[in-house]
């Protein structure tokens, strides 16, 4: 994290209150944050960035990706108490998102390579606006892809490109436009436009919507017409944990799911002082 | 929204990528952003914002806090396509989670109030960091109480501060140092320190992790000990949709509930050009 | 502080110059803060942190809130002469600023309860654009109440609320819409509203521009009407160090003074190289 | 002001509370800005770029540098009521602080000019952390001379620097090291270095600490020997309103003033919404 | 750009200074932006955001990617003369650096086209910090690629990467490790390691530091091994103007050229005040 | 550097890739920051400033302005790996640039001062966007004078200016509104106005765009009127290092030369991991 991140979000929670009121400042302590239900740890990366900001002294026992047991110590704190009680909260709140998206993709990549150990499980751009950086890396510490980051990585064509141009034109236009370092992706809603844009040349083509059949029918066209071979397939839209497997059993490169990001919960950790 | 949250905000999404690489600058378009499911609406506001800034044109119906039906046209967009492509992704991200979370809070305010008429509903500082105000005022539309903001509002005594400096001590000590513009909540986990509490004079005790009984005998010794009246009694920990009817049942004033952010999913919106 | 705080600060200072242009950089050298006049300090805690950022050596013998006297060194420094040359002028204004408001503050504080010991002097938001949270620290280190930091902790019903909604239904609007960590005070220049905001329910009520006769009588209704025991009653306008003593002889609870920030002149401090 | 400016000075009053609580922000109404005491305005061209900010429209019959009778109506505002107030605190810091150090800067220059009616009256870089800039222009606007902005315009050779490396040396660093499009400024405190520094070759001397006689004396020393022309003297240290015509009259060029910034008191003025 | 982008170069080239202080502030006047030599036309496009910025009316019948004569009237400005002033450098600097390098980019293409119509011309992060979103983006529009941003969008193995973890284990790790999303590129100085490299899967190899005879020898093995196909082979360093067309005509996919950013000189511009 | 500085530059290029990808984050190595050519070093402080900010261990020989032959070791490195790789491309782009600056104004003082030996060489405000303070510095590395950093140190009277107002109103426009700490600089076309502009008083006068011969007759003609003595003349224009000995053999005080910046090329350096 960049310092500046650190403070953008520790001035989020303290405002201007620099100075704990209640605790004397020269009172030292121990602390642990201990984890409250099983998971996959993610986010210890930047909470030990936050403690040295702090000036805390930690040890810990885990790296990023680690499986939790509830009621694990996951770091060991030693320092300022009122400097504990200040960055407590974002901590927590930062072990706790990170490590809810970590898990819930843990999950869905456990499933999906059930169906097809080949598979990628992605992420998308359905994050909470301020902490995508964060979201994309607990996806990654999941086991995950972090899919593009922004505007400013991989180009896909979307429904509304098409709606606006049409399939041909908006290709065209994209492989003029953009650096041969960016990947070209296209999101289609039929197998006819799958199977132009595949003959067109486009790098990844994600087929949004479709039944695991109809993927599998679209999949099967592409290798009949010597398609597959240099194309990158992934499949989205209304991808569940119910229907995952299914859908990796497609032979699909990539599965990429909202959810991941915006319908994770917070997995439970605490911090207690150690007097 | 301040000019320069809007622009962070877009930031992360477009990084240093200012111009639409396919679609032409030129191109006029009108646009539809659209709910998928049923829910309450939050985040027009900060959206509408989102496109003054854009400099483009939008009509609605709807307010914050109205009542969505899926497959609701929520706004109606005029203007650059390359304009409303790019802040696309960000307007769904802010409704969606806006949204999500005011959708659960009323859910939980229904069967809270249902329970006791008089409930207040609140949240909690457990946000996702660099959101924090979207989600309180999410809370606030689906007609809950956001809780303190942040270290800075109302000063509360928590577990840790006991452990530090036991009871008396730490209520002396903030009696001392806070404002008398300021509320002194205090958090505690027996009831023998919510009596000792309330006679040293505080605003708010907040119950934590106690059962629904134990809540209720909490209350009524405070009651009979005429100590109940000046205070408000918020009980906290482990409330659930199933229980918060129960919760709410035993006359506490107020059940704050983590899980309205830290558990809520994001509702489905989507944009779509319009030709 | 934050960092970013300390930088904004220095850089209002030393704008691109980034090197000390006369004095070599390798040149280390013993300096001493001495402070001009008898006074309050405030600000060391602040001046500390700076010096730490810069990289030097310090050791003092006072805290925030300490009394000075003239001549007193207040600090000692040891380290770069480059680096001293640079923070020197942003150390002393904000011991200047911060302990010529901890001074005036104490000197009213002083007066004030002599005239009644339980009374609280509390300050305003007219405070300098850019450096309130440090103002309103140096009200605390003086003995003084910081009053609410801005629009975002309590809650005050104004005089243009009034003008624009009338006091019933502003009181109503407040209480339905804040949070219940919040407290809502009332400003209102006459007793009859004093009366009816104290029957509708606040927490504060600020007597405005009331003689001490007026806020005599005020609070003598309160009392009869039963109304006083749950308030805070705050007396505010034209309160200076010749009449702060007869205002709280009256009995209210707090005394808020503009001048505490907007009239404080700063005290003297000065830095000088020991070789 | 940059945007991000009035962004950084609102966000200090108005913290993470977007939205006007009580006020209903569809409601419109006029407001006047008044001032409650004779003095001179300030400040007026920041606060209509923040009207600007907010979206109200405005009138006025002032400009900056006006002299402004107690009760004239500064600003005439119109527009949405929860902006007026979101704004009002601001705006009043500003017009008060800026107009309070330009009224005593007037003040100043009218005593010192009717001791020598080509001297300038000059600020000093004591001022509040974070505002300078407001502070050195409301200089400007009472007919004062701003002085150097911070370190990185013009060279002043201090106390500091004289300890640190002899007059002789640092004046020869000096010259050789700052750029021909800045001056180089050395304060002394004895006439021998007035003279030596004459000789060396400076801009500006400035006497600091030095009595009216004592000044006066060097001014003819330096006349005798041929040094004063070029040159500019500045008198410094100790200048009150009761001694600053004295020290104009002793034929310096600039007399420079701390207390213009760190002991003005803010001019009142008020906003009140006319319905 | 966004706001803050504007912002903070105007704020280095005017500081604290935001009015004029010679020209009346009620003036207003025409201007004319011309070029003083021939060449490619880029930075349009900001700086007409600079002057909807400053509140200033404009016209010009050129956009990005023009070709200019010397002498030719790029843009006509009407407005503020004070405003004028103020951004007259800023708009000069960008219009001069984004000129200069879409002109220099566009010699090359020509050169290099002349050799292999099919040849990219690319750009590299050897850029001026803080201004490379400007940088590429003049790359773009002198008709050359800007090649990836920074380090997180195409992933680049390079030299230091090879002496740190040998070639297999990079291309091993780095293929577990990126998005799919992602480019993998690796930077190789012998014929063996760009074979290597090939058979173990990569997007694009750079040859770097090769003669246009040993790059045509690496791409001649690379045919003759079936690798070539599914490659894009881009030759790196010490390409000059010179040699660009004999390296273009070996028949690599693209040649990466650093002196694009960091050898070009601007173009010159001038604003005149047309009264 | 600031720390924001050293945050901003590295977030350009890094984006939200806190984390090298390839190179474990337990790998420490040891590197070398080597020069490719001769020229003279500048950016050597900023460079280990970034290196402390990145907690790497660093030695070094050399200081800023020392003169550097191809293949010297500038800097060794100690430290981890994926931190070098990290700030690898920043710091070769600042050494590369300032050093670049630096060299080619060497030549052009060594040039200069070969036909006057007196003569200033200085840059101008033709920079960067973003990097000016960079570029300055580099000048003044470089023997180079900065000349004003921007529009907030001396104050020049250009072209556009007396279009507006003419040679007369502006000095006394000028002289009445500038601080007594500032300089003032007129920027003329013809002799007569050179002559005019110092008769009435100002400190420094840029002939612009006259032959040599123009400026060697500008400098007589006030020789002759007494008026030299107390000027600095500064010509300005087209001067190049094929005719800037010529220019400084006139006489003139200073050369000014816009391609010190805005025709800088950078220097060659490189990094290599040694292990």
């Amino acid at each position: 994290m960049l310092l500046k991140e650190i403070e953008h979000f520790l001035e989020e929670d303290c405002g201007h209150e620099d100075y704990e009121l209640i605790v004397p400042i020269t009172t030292v302590c121990n602390a642990e944050i201990t984890v409250k239900e099983d998971g996959l740890l993610a986010g210890l990366e930047e909470v030990l960035q936050i403690f040295d900001y702090a000036g805390l002294k930690y040890s810990t026992e885990f790296t990023d990706a680690d499986a939790l047991r509830a009621e694990d110590v996951v770091v060991r704190l030693h320092g300022s108490a009122a400097k504990i009680l200040k960055v407590e909260r974002l901590v927590l709140n930062i072990l706790g998102r990170m490590s809810g998206i970590a898990t819930l993709v843990h999950e869905y990549v456990e499933e999906a390579q059930s169906g097809n150990y080949h598979v990628t499980v992605a992420g998308t751009r359905k994050t909470t606006p301020g902490f995508r950086k964060y979201e994309k890396r607990a996806i990654m510490i999941g086991g995950g892809d972090p899919h593009r980051f922004g505007l400013a990585d991989a180009v896909i064509i979307k429904d509304n490109h098409l709606a606006l141009m049409g399939l041909e034109q908006a290709i065209k236009k994209a492989k003029s436009a953009i650096s041969f370092t960016r990947k070209l992706e296209i999101e289609v809603e039929t197998i006819e436009d799958a199977l132009q844009a595949a003959s067109l040349g486009v790098d990844i083509i994600m087929l949004d919507n479709m039944t695991p059949t109809k993927v599998k029918e679209c999949l099967q066209l592409l290798n009949t017409s010597g398609l597959r071979d240099r194309l990158l397939i992934e499949a989205s839209g209304g991808i569940t944990k119910e229907n995952v497997r299914e859908y990796a059993a497609t032979g699909v490169d990539i599965v990429s799911i909202g959810r991941l990001t915006y319908a994770a919960r917070s997995l439970g950790f605490s911090l207690h002082v150690r007097t």
